[in-house]
This record gives structure tokens, C-alpha cells and sequence, in this order.
């Protein structure tokens, strides 16, 4: 008789990891369920804001797979629209409601494949009847939002609440849109993601598009007429406007989990070992946004829901689900954005991140240009770089410039992640010709700044 | 009394040194003479095609810094079209004759800084007295062959020879300027610093740019009439132009080295350590295109002359003689290149590389695009790796692709310079976003081929 596999939730890490286990294991060695509670599988959560703002013209694009090829092409039994209640460990059976037709299902499983997610942070204040609140995560949120742009009377000013990757490309879309549109942040600056000095350069650009930004300040309730948001209301007072998104980040979605008795982290997410398995739980695997993973730099377990991690986590799941072997073995919080024409990347620690590792560290900001200066076209690009002392190891990067800057995040990346030295760095044979770099890399050119900086520290 | 340093070659390995030197010993303590046999000082060589096609207005653009600049700012006695002669070990003496008011000097030195470049390759058959045979290697060459595509009658048609990184690019300046041109290359394909399949794409992209590509032709004379160049002789009749540009490639300028006793390598290349000192030779430097390297993968000298490499090695040189301490380890051929809108990177080996080094390997092909395929401006993207067997360790990538593809070159020379394997680069965490990558980054794509190229080689 077949093994059956469940899988709770149907996107990057639950169907990356049933792909694989599918691709080394046929339908009469293991029977696959996947049970998701929305209406889509497989499908780019990051693409939304590109079609808030018209740039991807319709839902279709960001599927990547749907339910029926999943079913078709791979042998699943996908079921949408149904969401897991319970899980009986003891039992090896999880309980299911149909969402659309009522009833619930229980089923039975040799491995459990939980991959859930995350939900959006939602503050007491948030909870509200009023129409023109949104979320920000999944395809339906981004359908609703989409329907509420040309409802009548079309909403004309939007607040955005919270400076995150999404609040901050939301807002945007939503200028884009023609939308009167300001942005809420609690702390002192939006793009917390990288450190201050350099989101400031992303906060200059934001405004130059028309986004107003306000910061330092704390939301305390929602008002409504009509049934509709009529305004934010802060510290400051209200601030009108016909919509809400909030961007305040989200948690691993690990109630149930936890519910069940899985070990939960100090992060609120799942604990799992290099091969996703849930330790202590023989058959119990866990990916993607409700887990929490090792940061390779600082050491600590950190939650980084990304696309990009799910899809390894779940890949790594499914060949080890299919009798593979295969590993996840941390991350360093590379990440990317691109904010009107300005770029912004990061890797490893913020300076705040640093300190609160407990590394001691110089830190340096170089100038430079996408191409050599004299070829048309090129942009300015900051590269700043933190170097634990005295030994010199890169611990974080960030880059902020206009195109053709962010993804050049990748090579520091790779270096952070090999544990190189900023001297180490300014040896590195990268690719030189005048449309792509000055004759000094602009990497290079960050690498031998720090490493004045650790010299200058030394000479102290 | 103050030591002296001579500088034989005042271009990126020669003034990076000098700089550097003269940043760590003030002008009492070291006196800096260089010699420079052309009329300019530290100028980007890798812009010349980009003044041809008129895309730089002027040479002005290309200079970094001028003579008088290194004079005042520098404290350093820079002599240009003044070309060293003789070196005299024994006696520590150089003398140099002063190309435009005749004369010699000789001058005593206790630092020796070899930088004298390379030169064209030449064969027998492009000796001649007609105008309009241009080589392509220093300003004043660019210089001559912008003053001719003015000159009446203008010239219509040309002929470059040699299918290397400038030939290509001064092919497509030609073309950008309007006159019909023709690549002539010997071997079976322009663009041979890439393997055959990605070097097809290349030749692709410049055919579809109206450049006229003639492969495995051997050139054996020029013909001209009235003083001016008139056709090319080949194996296979004559191409009849008005301009010839001699893309050949260049070798180590060593001749003078040799003649005073300088060690040269099998590559042509003068022999230096790690710290860019002529071994046995104390007080004797060399760096840039004169010398030879160290390939990290082959572990084979290899003769790569590259602005970047020339800088990185004065930069070590000049603060070895400025009394610090720097190494230079070698490189790994990463190189970059704009063919049309084609973008084409490569680092470490290629397949004939590999095989010569005597590496047992696997290669794999990824078709990818370079954003997310349904951000608007995705566009194809080709990565190619090579990876030893069984070890898995990267030995070699290319990549061709149109807009953004080009530096993403850099991710994987970092990989490969910290000999990674292709299974731990399935693990690296790399920048994601919508307007930048697919969800699997195409780096990451190809390594996942490469692992499974791996396994079924060990099926076999």
C-alpha cells in the first residue's frame, strides 16, 4: 500500500517540497493530499504589488502552477479552499473543513508536510468592520484590494501603514495609480531593513515620487462612515483617506502547529532541523514562512519569510520526503527591493544587528558609479560595508543606487556567506568593462575602505 | 638623501604603484621618476571603443588623471614620450630617450617599477606603409583611427581582424558610425573567450547588427592603392575597404625586461611573487599587462592583460615599496563584455580550458530570465557552468544575456574563487525581488542542473 504524504498549505514550500518528493517517489509508493485554505496554489505573493499598480496586468501572470496542474501533471489530490483544524500526532491524522461547502474530512498521513505560512501582523486597531482595510499577503488580498480601487465612490487618498519591503512598494503602486497616498511608520524611518543613513537615501526617493512619509508615529484606531475607512487615526490625529493597507510585517503561522505540539522557537517559529524535519517528530516536516531558520552570521535563529527561502526549504523537504538527501543550511538576509528607480539590497547584519550579536565592528560608506563614469548612463551607487574587528570579516552589506545597483548585492553575498575578509575582498577577480563598472569595482572600491578603516581603527 | 623609484610606463599598473608608494613615503623620502613613451598618463584603454562609435564624445573622458596632475598633486617627475631603452641591473640605471626633442638620459634608481604594458600582435603580413591599418591599443591609436574616418574619401567600408573582446567591440563601434564593416577571424567563431555554444549566441546578436562575420578565413596581406589600404588577402580572395583594424590580441611588452635579465615565464610574461618583486632581483617590481599570473583553477601561469588586474597589481606593488605589506593571488579570468544589447560574462574555465588543465567535468546549460517572467523587461538569460567530477567544485561559468545579465557574473566568481561546489551553491541565499529574479535566481537554476548533471554521471 502507498504511504500518504499531507502537505498544509499550498504554496512556494508546500508544493516545492511535493514536487520533489513526487519527482523521486510515483503515485503507488506515495499518495500526495495537499489541503489550502485559499482559492490559489503556487503563485508569486511578491508580484502583487506589481499588479496593484498595472505594471503585471492580471492575477494570471503570478501563478505559477494551478490546482488542476498540480493534480494533472503530478498526480496530487490538491484541494483548495479547505483548511486544516487539527493535527493528531498520536492519530497521524489531520482534521479538514471545506470552506466552500461546509463539512470537515479527517485523513490520515505517514508524513505531514506543514508549510502554512504566515499571517499579516494585525494590531487590536486593525479589527474593523469597515470596508477599505486590506491585508497585504495573499492573491485574495490583492483581488480585493484590485476590486475596491474601482468601487464607487473611487477612493482617491490611501494611507499605507508601515515601512516594510511591502508597505513601502505598495505605496508606490498606489502613487502609481493616481492615488493621493501617505505612508505611517512607527519608527524614525521606513526601509528599517537597512541602517539609517542609507534609508534615508531611499526615503528622499520615496518623497520625490509624492509619497508623503510620516514617521515616529503610532496608529491607534481606524474610522469609518458609511461603512467605509474614512481615516487613520495617530498620536497626531486622524489622517483622512478612502483606504488602508496595512504593512506590518507578519508572523509565522504556527498556532495550529504549536496546538499539535510542535517545538516552537524564540522567533514563534517552527523549529526544524538542516533537513526540515520537526526534531523529536520522526515524519513531521516543516518550510517556508512558518518555520524559523539559523542566521549564518549572528548565530540566532531568525524568521525571514521570503519566497526565495520556502523554495529551498520545501525543495530540500521533498527530496528528503522522497528519500534524497538534502540540506537548508541557514541564511544571511540577503534581500532586494526596488523602490520607484532607486535600487536597495542588503546582506548580513545592519550595524543594529551587529551590536546586538555582540560583534565589534568598523563600518564604511563608499560612492561610486553603476559604469564607469565616463559611459553614458552611469548612476551613482553607494555600497556600505560592515567588518567585524580586528579580524576583518565581512558581516553585512547594503547597496542603495539606481539602476543596475541592487542586484550586486549577490556578489557580497557570496562572500559573506564563504566568511572572506574585506582584505580578502579586495582581491577578488570581478568582471570589469566601462558599461558595467568603474575599473575598480565598486565592491573593490568598498573592500579597500574598510579596510583603511580597520587599519585606522588599529592605529588608535 | 632621498631614495629613488623609476616607473618605466605610466598607465594603470605603473601610476597605481607610483601612487601608492607616494602615499605611504612623502617626496624627502622618495623621489618618483616616470617614464611614459606615449602622450598620456593613466587613461581608461577598455573606453577606446566607446570614443570610436561616438558614444564618449572625447579622449578628455577616458583620462583619469593627466601628467601635470601626478606632477603637482603627486610630487612625482613624470616624462612622457620618453622611452626607456636600456636597464641596467648592475649599474641600477635606466636610460631613456626623448622621443619628440631627440637625446638620452640616464637615470640611477634603488626601486625599479617594470609597467611597459603589452603590445599588439603583429604579424608579418600587416606590416606596411598604407594608411588607414590601425592597431587598437593606446589613446593614440584610438586617436588615429577617429582622424580617419574623417578624412576625405571618407571611408565606407572596414575590416577588423580578430574576433577578440576589441575586435568585437571596435566592430560594432564601426557599425554604430555607419560604414559597412566585416569581422575577419580565423578560428571557427568570434568570441572565442566563451565556449561555442555561448559564443554562438554572440555572433548571432552581431549578425542582426549588420555586421558581416567571415570564421576560420586566414588573412595573408593587405592590399592598397594610391597610400591608402584597399582590401584584405585571404585564403579566400580579397575583402575590399577603406579601413583596417588590427584586433589580434596583444602580448607581454617584456622585450626590454628580457634583454637586462629579467626572468620570463612560458606565457611570454615577466615572473613576479606574490608581492609583484621580480624573484632573485631584490628591488626589482613588475605589474600589469607585461606579466604573467597565476590562474586559481588551472594553477597554470597565464597571461591575462586587463586594466583591472593592471591596478589590483600596481596597488600591490606600490605599497610594497611604500613599505606595507599586499599580496596579489592570482585571478580567475572573469571578464566581461557588451555586444550590442548582449551582455556576455565569463570566469574560471572554459571546456577546452578545463580539459587542458586536465579536469574531468560536467557542463550544463540554464535557460532562465533575468527578472521574474511576468515583470515587464524579462528577458533571456543563458548560464553556463562547469563542474569538476565527482567533486562538484565550480570550475568555470558563462553567462550571455541581454539587459542585467552581464555582471551577474561576479555572483559565481566569488563562488568560485572560494571553491565552492555546485551543491553549496544551491544553498546560497541570493537577492530576490520580482524586478530582478525569477524566484529560483538563474545562478541558482544552473547550479540545481549541474547537481543533477553530477548524479546522473555517477548513474551511469
Amino acid at each position: 500500500m502507498a504511504q500518504r504524504l499531507i502537505v498544509i498549505g499550498g504554496d512556494a514550500a508546500g508544493m516545492s517540497a511535493a514536487s520533489q518528493a513526487r519527482r523521486r517517489r510515483g503515485r503507488d509508493d506515495l499518495e500526495i493530499v495537499v489541503f489550502e485554505r485559499g482559492h490559489f496554489t503556487s503563485y508569486s505573493a511578491c508580484g502583487i504589488p506589481y499588479w496593484i499598480s498595472g505594471l503585471v496586468p492580471g492575477p494570471e501572470q503570478l501563478i505559477i502552477r494551478a490546482p488542476e496542474t498540480f493534480r494533472k501533471d503530478f498526480a496530487m489530490d490538491v484541494r483548495i479552499r479547505h483548511e486544516v483544524t487539527a493535527i493528531d500526532l498520536e492519530r497521524r491524522e489531520v482534521v479538514a473543513r471545506d470552506l466552500d461547502h461546509g463539512g470537515e474530512v479527517r485523513e490520515r498521513f505517514d508524513d505531514l508536510m506543514y508549510a502554512a505560512g504566515a499571517v499579516p501582523v494585525k494590531p487590536p486597531w486593525a479589527s474593523t468592520d469597515a470596508d477599505g482595510v486590506f491585508g497585504m499577503q495573499t492573491l485574495d488580498d490583492g483581488s480585493a484590494l484590485r476590486d475596491w480601487l474601482v468601487t464607487e465612490p473611487v477612493p482617491r487618498r490611501a494611507v499605507v501603514i508601515g515601512g516594510g519591503y511591502i508597505g513601502v512598494e505598495i505605496a508606490e503602486a498606489l502613487i502609481e495609480r493616481g492615488l493621493s497616498v501617505t505612508l505611517v511608520e512607527q519608527a524614525d524611518q521606513p526601509m528599517s531593513t537597512v541602517d539609517g543613513d542609507m534609508a534615508e537615501l531611499v526615503a528622499d526617493a520615496m518623497r520625490g515620487l509624492g509619497i508623503k512619509i510620516r514617521t515616529g508615529l503610532r496608529v491607534t484606531g481606524l474610522e469609518q462612515r458609511d461603512g467605509r475607512v474614512s481615516a487613520v487615526v495617530t498620536a497626531e490625529g486622524p489622517i483622512p483617506t478612502d483606504v488602508v493597507v496595512l504593512g506590518l510585517g507578519v508572523r509565522p503561522n504556527a498556532s495550529l502547529a504549536e496546538a499539535a505540539g510542535l517545538p516552537i522557537g524564540p522567533t514563534g517559529g517552527i523549529r526544524v532541523d538542516r533537513r526540515m524535519r520537526v526534531p523529536g517528530l520522526p515524519g513531521i516536516w516543516a518550510a517556508g514562512d512558518c518555520v524559523e531558520t539559523l542566521h549564518r552570521v549572528s548565530l540566532m535563529p531568525v524568521h525571514v519569510p521570503l519566497g526565495t527561502h520556502a523554495n529551498k526549504q520545501g525543495r530540500v523537504a521533498g527530496i528528503n520526503i522522497g528519500g534524497g538527501y538534502a540540506t537548508f543550511t541557514g541564511v544571511i538576509g540577503t534581500a532586494v527591493t526596488k523602490v520607484c528607480d532607486l535600487e536597495v539590497g542588503r546582506t548580513g547584519l545592519r550595524e543594529r544587528d551587529a551590536t546586538a550579536a555582540g560583534f565589534d565592528f568598523v563600518s564604511v560608506v563608499a560612492e561610486s558609479t553603476t559604469r564607469a563614469g565616463y559611459y553614458p548612463g552611469a548612476r551613482a551607487m553607494t555600497v556600505k560595508l560592515i567588518a567585524e574587528r580586528p579580524s576583518g570579516r565581512l558581516l553585512g552589506a547594503q547597496i542603495v543606487g539606481w539602476s543596475e545597483a541592487a542586484k550586486r548585492i549577490d556578489t557580497l553575498a557570496v562572500a559573506l556567506w564563504n566568511g572572506m575578509t574585506v582584505d580578502d575582498m579586495t582581491a577578488l577577480d570581478l568582471g570589469y568593462a566601462p558599461p558595467y563598472s568603474p575599473v575598480w569595482d565598486p565592491v573593490l572600491i568598498a573592500a579597500r575602505k574598510a579596510v583603511d578603516a580597520l587599519a585606522a581603527v588599529d592605529d588608535r
